[in-house]
C-alpha cells in the first residue's frame, strides 16, 4: 500500500471504496468498514483506446462522485474514507502497485495504483481482478461459509483466483491462480497463451462460440443459424446457452462438451487444492441446472470422493460487485488486519 | 496429537523420532531437536501382507532400536525423546490419526498413530506420506532456501505434496495434493483412479513400463527386448532409463514422450501455485539430463513466464531420508511451533 495522505486514526473512518476495472467496464462503490454491501456503486465502459490517463481520469471521477454520494446520504466528511482498493488485470505487482503487462487494456509497467492515490489523496492497494472477485465471493458471497475457495471466472478468457484460510493464494511471484492455462488435453487446441490444449481454449465464451461455429460448418444442424440470420460469425457463447434453454440438440452437445472440459478441469482444482467448494462466475451460469447437474456428475467421476464430496460446485452469488467487494477486502485487510467475517 | 506419556517440558527435550511408512519399506530415525540430520537410521521391508500388527510390531522394534542406539552413542535417557513423527500412505484424518484406506497395505479406519504412540509411550502425530517427503526436502532438501514447494514422487503412482510458506497445505478433508490424478489427456489412458488422463497414467514407473511394452509389440526396435532376454515384462521404467543412457533411440523416444507429459503436469503447477520449486523423488531422476534439460524446456513452452522463471525444478535432495524427516518435522512443529529452519 502506498500514496495519499492518511488523516486520522484508522478506528474513525467509516468507508472504503472499491474499484473494479476490467477490460470492458470499469465498476466503482463505497463499503461500510464495519460491514454491509457497497453503496453509490456506478459503472461505466473502460474504453481503454482513449489511453491509459483516460482511464485514470474516469476511475478517479467516479471515484469523487461515490465519495459525494456517499456523504451527502449518510453525513460525515472526507476523512471518514480510509482508502481505496484496486482490482486490476495482470499480471502486476502488488509491492508496488504497478501492473506489468496487460494485453486487454494495453498497459505496460504503470503505476495505476499510485496515480489513483495520489489524485484521490488517499492511501490505496492494488491486486488482480480474478483474486479481487473470489474474496469478494469468499468474504460476502457464495463462499461466506467456506474457509477455502477457487473462484473461476469465464467469459473472453477464463481468470481464476485461490483464497486458502481466508487469505488470497498469490504464490511466489504473484503468478498463482491461472487455472484458465491448464493444460486439460496436452495435444489439443493451441491457447493465445501459446500453450496447446488449456482450459481457456475449449471453455472460455469466444471457445465455445468457435466450438459450435465448427461444428454447424461441418454440417451440424441448429436452431443457432437461424438465431443469427445465417451470419455464423455472430454466434457467441450466450446464442448457444439460448439455443441450450430451446432444447436445440446441437446446442446441448456443445454444452455437454464444455462441461466435459470443464469438469476435468474442476476435477484438478478439487484433487490437487481440496477447497470446500469452487465458484463460478460469468454467462455461462445462466445454463442454471444444464450447466451444474452434469458438470457436478463429471467432476464426481474424475476427482477423489473424499476431496469431491468436501467441495461445492456453485454460481457466483455477486456477480456484479464481488470484484469491487473483494478490492475493498484487499484494503480493509491491509490496513485493518482482517475483513470480519462472520 | 494424541497417544503416550511426555514426560518433562518441551525444553528439555533432546530428539525426535521419524517414521516413514510405505508400501515396499519403512524406515526410521532419529532427529536431533535442536536440528541436524538423522542419526540411528534404519530401514526394512514392510511386509503388509503380513498384517497391520506385524508391521506395527516392526516399526515399534525400530523405534526401540533406533531409541537404544541413540542414548548408547549419546548418552542420556528415554525422556530425552519428544516423540514419534509418522508418515504413512492416507487417505487418512490427522486429527484422529487414523488411516482411513490404503490399498497397497489393506489398511482400512486403522488406528496407527495411537497404536504406536501407546506401544511406545510417546506422543506421536500422523500425516500423509508425500507430504512428509515435500516437508523434508523444503525443511533440509533441494527446497530449503524456498518458502513455497511442491514435491512430486514418481513411483509406482505419482504422490504429490504442497509446502506453502513453510507450512504443508492440507486442504479442507486433507486429499489436497493429489497431482498425479491431474488430468492431462481428458480422454486418454484409462487411471486406476477410475478417471481418464491422470498425469500418472502416463508417468509413473509402471506407466513408463507399459508404453515402452505397447511401443515393441507393434514393432519397434529396442535394446530393451534383450536386455531383458525377450520377456517384455520384465521390463520396468528402471529398464527404460537404462536404455536411454545406452543411446538406444525407442528409448529415448519413450524417455521424450514422458517428459511432454510430465511438463504438461509441471506446468500446471507452476500456473496454479506459482511455487519457488519443483522437488522430484524417483528413480526416473537417475536419468539425469535426459530429463531435466527437455523437462525444463517443455514446462518454459507451456508455463506463464513470470512463474516459470520463478520455480526452479530440481531433483530430490534427501531421496532415502525426506520421508522420516519430514515425518519429524510436522512432530516438531506441532510440538515446538516451528522448525527452525534457517
Amino acid at each position: 500500500m502506498s500514496g495519499g495522505e492518511q488523516g486520522g486514526g484508522v478506528g474513525a473512518k467509516r468507508w472504503i471504496i472499491g474499484v473494479d476495472i476490467g477490460g470492458t467496464n470499469v465498476s466503482v462503490g463505497v463499503l461500510p468498514v464495519d460491514g454491509g454491501h457497497p453503496l453509490a456503486r456506478r459503472t461505466l465502459p473502460t474504453e481503454p483506446q482513449r489511453g491509459a490517463q483516460f482511464v485514470v481520469d474516469r476511475v478517479v471521477r467516479m471515484i469523487e462522485e461515490a465519495m459525494r454520494e456517499v456523504l451527502d446520504s449518510n453525513g460525515g466528511e472526507r476523512s471518514d474514507f480510509a482508502g481505496v482498493g484496486i482490482g486490476s488485470p495482470g499480471p502486476l505487482n502488488r509491492k508496488t502497485g504497478t501492473v506489468l503487462n496487460t494485453p486487454n487494456l494495453g498497459w505496460r509497467n504503470f503505476p495505476l495504483r499510485d496515480l489513483i492515490a495520489n489524485a484521490i489523496g488517499l492511501p490505496a492497494t492494488l491486486d488482480n481482478d480474478a483474486n479481487c472477485a473470489t474474496y469478494g465471493e469468499w468474504w460476502m458471497g457464495a463462499g461466506r461459509d467456506v474457509k477455502t475457495l477457487v473462484g473461476l471466472t469465464l467469459g473472453t478468457g477464463i481468470g481464476g483466483g485461490i483464497v486458502l484460510d481466508g487469505e488470497i493464494f498469490h504464490g511466489v511471484s504473484d503468478a498463482a491462480g491461472e487455472i484458465g492455462h491448464m493444460t486439460i488435453d496436452l495435444t489439443g487446441r493451441r491457447c493465445k497463451c501459446g500453450n496447446y490444449g488449456c482450459l481457456e481454449a475449449y471453455a472460455s465464451g469466444p471457445a465455445i462460440a468457435a466450438r459450435a461455429v465448427e461444428g454447424i460448418e461441418r454440417g451440424a444442424e441448429s436452431m443457432m443459424v437461424a438465431m443469427v440470420d445465417g451470419q455464423l460469425d455472430r454466434i457467441t457463447a450466450a446464442t448457444v446457452y439460448e439455443a441450450v434453454v430451446g432444447e436445440d440438440a446441437f446446442a446441448n452437445e456443445i454444452m455437454r462438451e464444455t462441461v466435459t472440459f470443464l469438469g476435468s478441469g474442476i476435477a484438478n482444482i478439487i484433487n490437487i487444492l481440496n477447497p470446500g467448494a469452487i465458484v463460478i462466475t460469468g454467462g455461462v451460469t445462466r445454463a442454471g441446472d444444464h450447466l451444474f447437474v452434469p458438470l457436478r456428475a463429471e467432476v464426481r467421476r474424475r476427482a477423489f470422493r473424499s476431496a469431491e464430496e468436501a467441495c461445492k460446485i456453485l454460481p457466483a452469488a455477486l456477480p456484479e460487485t464481488a470484484g469491487l467487494i473483494g478490492a475493498a477486502g484487499v484494503f480493509k485487510k491491509e490496513v485493518f488486519g482482517s475483513l470480519g467475517r462472520a
